[in-house]
């Protein structure tokens, strides 16, 4: 049962989608007012939700910030990444419920990092809906928070592939030369992503004609090796005469504005550039449209970059902190002195003051940006989804966006965002995908083998042995760091079996994927939605349910043989070194080492249960779904699947044709 | 068995005190030559070593750069910590042994980082010599290398007590106010520390007199309610007319120089400094004996910092930087450039274009810093020590340093420099404490709750839990972040009850601390050294031995209720509330997943062996020594526990009556 409750006079955020009448203003479970909400937790409440952010899926012990930020460090420390995803979901031994807070600006979610058994949520003011959701479980509290917001996003199935990325390919020579040597180590692929390496000066919807000179052509002769080139764009439009989308959007006025009215001006990649205002629908419509400058040459899927917005200065107070350094005239000064000055320069980025001169037009009104930041980059990704949508009523276009709030989840997926190359963040990924999910964010993943910093043979081997059940599998990598392609390494034969389960997996992920879209159901669960009596699952952080079927649990430290697995029954254990040498082995319910050699990945099938696994495949488009082999843990009688596949475009998704039982009669 | 190879002319370092015949140059199991040795490792090779490091006891999968750095942020990706430490263990099924490489420029080992099976050492260049040691076994290997560079370093007994610090202690009043806050919380505590803030202007061997008008008086008084007062002393030495250390340093040329033989001059804390060239051996003595100054205001106790050294910057680069900054006066400019430009002030701090400007006297002959670069902070520390044995034959005085390498350990212990106030930083303390061991660090430990950052609650509970067993126990803090003296939190009760234990342990800890050093052995050590044939063991990187009977293994996850113990023999599990509120629990070899609420210790206990509890104190002085309870497991017949106990002060080591036998009959 959802109940709605209004404060104060909310700036809509077209994050809902369901009408519900309004009961009030006094939520029940809460205490307090609409700027400091408090409750009670007991020792043994669980708190899930919050979706892309730090720590773990439980996320009691630490404070968070609901405000999208453009956060490449991600320690434990950090209260904001990329997205804002205001839904909590209390489990408790008395209460359980949800909460989704329909509100675009800063939250602070305070889960016992103040007084340890005190959840406390602080909006910035009292403009906002608040949504409490009560079910009979977790999964069903989820269920009904995602009716509300609408169905999730569904990309074209090659996107289900496995993809290459790096900010460095720099020419089209580049991109041939990671496809050929996918292609001649036998090691899967079906796309190359392009960072901002292939625009002509960072300038959106342009193409750099030196180094590509032909990108239709390029992607026709891609695609014809069954590879898709997907593109970057990103929220800054560099100012520049000539350049067709600043002019346009100059001339009607599609930018955002600062205080005095003037188009707002900072500097990313490109140097200055202005914003589109997104939050203005003529404006969306427009840069929406704009894509179709590369639809145009072939190009089937983006990823929306730099949307938070990330803003490195704005002119005036770069000028500023020039002034005040070069103010420095003798070095004999005091430390604090010292590092005030330093700090000027090195906290110009993306700086709260910039933000605050923001503003925006919606419905005529003027709108100061931070009280919707969080639905910039969701409407950057509308911008996109909508004009697709309208343009191509029958197809579909892969669409990711980094940052996000709900609601964009209608619209396209999300990446993690600028991840390293550590474990932990190995770590940190396989927990965001069962805290997205529960957002509505389905389609996504992190940057596998890590973003930033150096990957190494080993972390990239684990992290692909996780990133081969994550529905957006790409590895991607920065300039400067270690190439970290999967040809890169000694052991190559390992990396193109393990990624060739992936595609032995895509029938069995994609079925999943799209019933559970479908019946705005989560893909991956943690444990305790699918056992919920059970009294350790909610302790288990590093193991999720995936799909019906499958309970995954990759080994995840270095230099570790196997790991510990929990198991809230008896379930198969399926070790796996390739789509046809795997061993299975049935484990009783309770704890146990198992062991996972680097070259080796472990899932564990629930009784009763069958999960269709095909051959390997260069490609999405060479997998044959019609010879598949049927693993499961039916010990007698029959067991079934039912699996859902279409022609992977098209968005008819209603067919009854696109489902097929499968059945083992032990 | 010891080997000793000799290449090019070393410059001395003092780390080795045994004489060996030099075997030639040709070290066995190495291939290669002295700039780049190889040694091809087995997949199941496990390698050990390398003293302060980040990652794990195994260190493979990464490259370590031995260069003593002042490293705040210490991410998965850092390359250099506070110490070098260059000590190699490799155990393999085939082979065994262990290197030391006797050198005090800047080495890089690279275990399996480039080349997943390769272990490779590049030194920087060829001057150096090698100590291959085989043995018996691991435990062997290391009593060998610690024979060869000499007994460790012994603090007075109080030093074992818990100790309180924090920067941003402003007064005495401050002081006095920590104090009470225990006494009246009854938490115990032996130690308050005192950060640059004691100082007047950041001047070694000053006291602010408004802050502390009179700092023999309240040693005194501290010392009455059983409280030592340690404080900070720091490498940099203000440029001050009037600064007598600054005064007698200069005129006896006791400072590092610069190419052109002017004194080096860098920033640090109180801006403009000059280095003492604690290389020269004149210098060493002089600056050891300035110590006096607060030894005879009754201060006991000493932490050497900023001993890399760190370099905030120097002023010719400071000021290169800033015109360059000021040369930008237009905001219009391509990031690559903005980049740059704004990188000349982030990267002024500990840049190696300063250090290759410093110049030492060693000997007579000018040594350029970057040969000898990690024998700084070591003979910072040696100078201290050194005066203090002068001076105090029989007395010992704490001392422990930031910036390390091995042959500091005789004089002084270690803290790991600049955590931050994350679980990840309590799973490396955890693994440090082995590793340091090996190197002949037996007095160490991490900041308990993280020096940077926020701490929490849990987080403070769980790294007090295994700081109980860390014979240097100190919660430290930054300014800025939140404050996490043990009082400051809601469960009181259970932290009086936590640090309690670790009183109640003081007899065992103390006992095997003393016979570790006393024979040359580990206090703390992996599992795979006590369990040699054990197929598991070499895995377990979240459990160590302590002392001859105990394994530790605490709970450093987040929101965990418990954690998985894997018991390479059958042994006792003690979980402990408070010395007189505990259970105890036979458990099987194999592996457990075992309970500890955030208000219990677990600790098992070996087969035959039996561990001394004393009844909680508020102070090491008020520890009953003479009423222990027996913890054991000894199922029948008569166990028995060689407890080394002394007067805890003095250093008459040998004492036949140090030794005392507790026996236990089943």
């Amino acid at each position: 049962m959802i109940r709605r409750y209004r404060f104060g006079t909310m700036i809509p955020t077209d994050s809902v989608v369901q009408s519900i009448e309004i009961s009030g203003e006094n939520p029940p479970f809460w205490q307090g007012g609409p700027t400091r909400l408090t409750y009670r937790m007991q020792p043994e409440d669980v708190v899930y939700g919050l979706g892309e952010n730090l720590r773990g899926i439980n996320k009691r012990g630490w404070h968070y910030v609901s405000s999208c930020a453009d956060q490449p460090i991600q320690t434990e420390e950090v209260l904001s990444l990329y997205g804002a995803h205001n839904f909590l979901l209390i489990d408790g031994r008395e209460q359980r419920f949800g909460v989704f807070f329909d509100y675009a600006g800063r939250i602070e979610y305070d889960v016992g990092y103040t007084d340890i058994d005190e959840l406390c949520v602080l909006p910035a003011d009292e403009n906002y809906e608040m949504y409490v959701i009560t079910g009979d479980s977790c999964r069903d509290i989820v269920r009904q928070l995602r009716r509300l917001t609408g169905r999730s996003y569904i990309p074209p199935k090659w996107a289900f592939g496995y993809g290459q990325s790096r900010w460095g390919y720099r020419n089209a020579d580049d991109v041939r030369q990671v496809v050929r040597s996918y292609r001649e180590n036998g090691i899967p692929l079906d796309s190359v992503y392009l960072d901002i390496d292939y625009m002509q000066d960072y300038i959106d919807f342009t193409v750099n004609k030196s180094r590509f000179p032909d990108l239709a052509a390029l992607a026709a002769e891609m695609k014809e090796q069954h590879v898709r080139l997907v593109p970057i764009i990103d929220a800054g439009v560099k100012i520049e005469p000539g350049n067709e989308t600043y002019e346009q959007g100059r001339e009607n006025g599609y930018f955002c504005k600062d205080e005095q009215g003037n188009d707002f001006v900072g500097a990313v990649w490109p140097g200055l550039v202005h914003f589109p205002d997104f939050l203005n629908r003529d404006a969306r419509r427009w840069f929406g449209r704009r894509y179709q400058v590369l639809l145009d040459q072939g190009i089937e899927g983006f990823w929306n970059d730099m949307n938070e917005p990330a803003i490195f200065y704005t002119p005036e107070r770069l000028m500023q902190a020039v002034h005040s350094v070069a103010a420095l005239d003798d070095p004999d000064i005091a430390m604090d002195k010292y590092f005030s000055v330093k700090n000027q320069l090195g906290t110009l980025i993306n700086a709260p003051e910039d933000y605050a001169k923001i503003r925006h037009r919606m419905d005529g009104e003027t709108v100061e940006h931070e009280k919707v930041h969080n639905l910039f980059g969701y409407n950057m990704t509308r911008a996109a989804g909508e004009a697709f949508e309208e343009k191509y009523p029958d197809k579909r276009i892969l669409l990711f966006s980094r940052a996000s709030c709900i609601g964009m989840h209608r619209y396209g997926g999300i990446w993690y965002g600028d991840n390293r190359s550590w474990w932990d963040h190995l770590r940190l990924n396989l927990k965001m995908l069962a805290s997205v999910n529960m957002c509505g964010f389905l389609y996504s993943g992190a940057d596998i083998g890590g973003f930033g910093a150096d990957t190494t043979e080993d972390l990239l081997l684990r992290w692909l042995a996780l990133g081969i059940f994550s529905p957006l599998m790409r590895n991607h990598s920065s300039m400067g760091t270690r190439p970290q392609e999967a040809y890169r390494f000694t052991r190559k034969q390992d990396f193109a079996n393990l990624i060739g389960i992936r595609y032995g997996l895509v029938p069995y992920l994609y079925s999943e994927f799209m019933k559970a879209v479908l019946t705005d159901d989560m893909l991956f669960r943690p444990l305790a939605f699918d056992y919920p009596g059970d009294e350790h699952a909610p302790q288990v952080e590093s193991q999720l349910m995936f799909g019906e079927g499958v309970m995954i649990a990759p080994v995840m430290e270095q230099n570790a043989d196997g790991r510990y697995v929990y198991l809230p029954e008896r379930m198969k254990l399926i070790r796996m070194r390739s789509t046809s040498d795997y061993e299975e082995q049935v484990l009783e319910a309770g704890h146990h080492y198992v062991r996972a050699a680097l070259n080796e990945v472990i899932f564990f099938i629930r009784p009763g249960c069958v999960v269709p696994l095909a051959d390997a495949a260069q490609c999405v488009e060479e997998i044959d779904t019609e010879h598949l082999r049927l693993l499961h843990f039916a010990e007698s009688g029959t067991a079934e699947y039912r699996m859902y596949d279409d022609d992977g475009y098209t968005r008819d998704y209603e067919d009854p044709a696109n489902i097929r039982v499968l059945r083992v009669t032990v």
